[in-house]
């Protein structure tokens, strides 16, 4: 039993995790439009099945990076475990494609709580204009793997435009897993963070996102008519559409302080003219 | 129970289906970055559940636009159900959220199959580039719902550059399932055509593309190493990164035919310079 002191108020054990993240890229030679050879790379993608005390709960795709925190964090964001206590080793094997967690009652999922549709509390914020820039300046030297191999989405665990946590899988919903499971294991409160992501934001997002704790979503992406009305239900924020100086806030538009709003490029052109 | 002349050579009972499509974008208002309202439209979202027989089966979130079709393509692509003709009829409730498929045996899921490694044979095939560049240009005029409210991932099924299909869903496993429903439907055999996918090529995507029959795979996007591994085992043409003039071959490179290698920029400069 790991015993390291718990940065959060409510002390407890921490759970002994595995340390058997994957390289996330592989060799692989293609044949260009010219019919010439290209040494390239792409991302990988291994199953990962969840089994808590031996009972297989799940199996994931995913690029293999954070196994022990994406299984934290799908266990968290699913609900099927409460307490981070409950939770006494979190053991990955790719050889046999398993994350074994043994809980402390040796019980299993004993609390399968049908989802529901309680209100979380959210809350409020003011999100400035140059520091929704400031973010996005920042997000452009991490997005590594992406940049390497592309096919993978990225998602960030963000205090206002500082990054604290960067993960990418080839699924959005394994990266944001994997950072529910981050901020579990390090008692991170949602609060007073903002959520990134490159992929869309759907409702399972805005509902994985919401259950963090965290008020404010932002997306290199789309939305669906289903993420909005939930984050409307919900009091979050969501921005869309945000690189470079444009985005579009679609939830809570009076939390957004305007002031970094851009030239024109119309007044730019008339400037120039 | 609708007996429809049938196209292809096997003669079966046509599943009845209700025609419950929904409109796929729905009017929100947004603020943009100059702090100005803006009206725009974003894609739906929509909970389906699949009964066969009263048994619930799976619940996916979809665009809602082909329900009926995209129950039938889970089924068949899931390996729930063997033969079409075992489905008496899929009719789709938006109200209950539900998708009722009620089976001529009325026994629901009889063969559970295990998901096999079994070698699906696909057929062998030649694939010119000029036809590559064909298909990717008449591409263009398809992706409606993506050019007016982004977020959505297409698919189309093609016989050479000629689409005969076209489906946009939000997830792209639901568009290629969705693809599958009227393959299965209309007796459409895979061995001659081509799949294109705005999506990443993931070890998914490959089998069930495999799995309808399909031997050459087209993408926008990238692909990761299981699915390129999967195409390679499975003998499937494997091109990704296709847009404009550019590709990447990576699985099946002896299948391509470069018969409209294009101008190399540098080539060009040197021309102009």
């Amino acid at each position: 039993m790991n015993d390291r002191a718990t940065t959060g108020t409510n002390s407890y054990h921490r759970p002994k995790l595995s340390d058997e993240g994957l390289r996330p890229t592989h060799a692989v030679d293609a044949v260009d439009e010219y019919g010439e050879s290209r040494a390239l790379r792409v991302v990988g993608e291994f199953p990962l099945t969840i089994k808590v005390d031996g009972a297989e709960i799940v199996t994931l795709m995913s690029l293999g990076t954070y196994p022990e925190k994406l299984t934290l964090g799908y266990l968290r964001n699913q609900r099927l475990i409460d307490e981070i206590g409950e939770i006494a080793e979190v053991r990955v094997d790719w050889k046999r494609e398993i994350a074994d967690v043994r809980t402390t009652h040796g019980n299993g999922i004993v609390n399968l709580k049908e989802k529901t549709s309680e209100r979380m509390v959210l809350s409020q914020v003011n999100i400035k204009q140059s520091q929704v820039y400031a973010l996005l300046k920042n997000i452009a030297s991490y997005n590594q793997i992406y940049r390497e191999a592309g096919a993978v989405h990225g998602c960030a665990l963000c205090k206002g435009p500082e990054i604290l946590h960067f993960v990418e899988d080839i699924g959005r919903h394994n990266a944001t897993d994997a950072i529910a499971g981050e901020m579990w294991l390090e008692d991170i409160k949602g609060n007073d963070k903002w959520f990134y992501t490159t992929g869309r934001l759907t409702s399972e997002i805005v509902m994985k996102v919401a259950s963090m704790g965290i008020p404010v979503l932002l997306s290199r992406s789309g939305i669906t008519h289903m993420g909005f009305e939930l984050a409307e239900h919900l009091g979050a924020t969501l921005i869309a559409r945000a690189k470079g100086h444009h985005f579009l806030v679609y939830s809570g538009k009076d939390n957004l302080i305007y002031d970094e709003i851009p030239k024109r490029r119309r007044e730019t052109d008339t400037i120039n003219s």
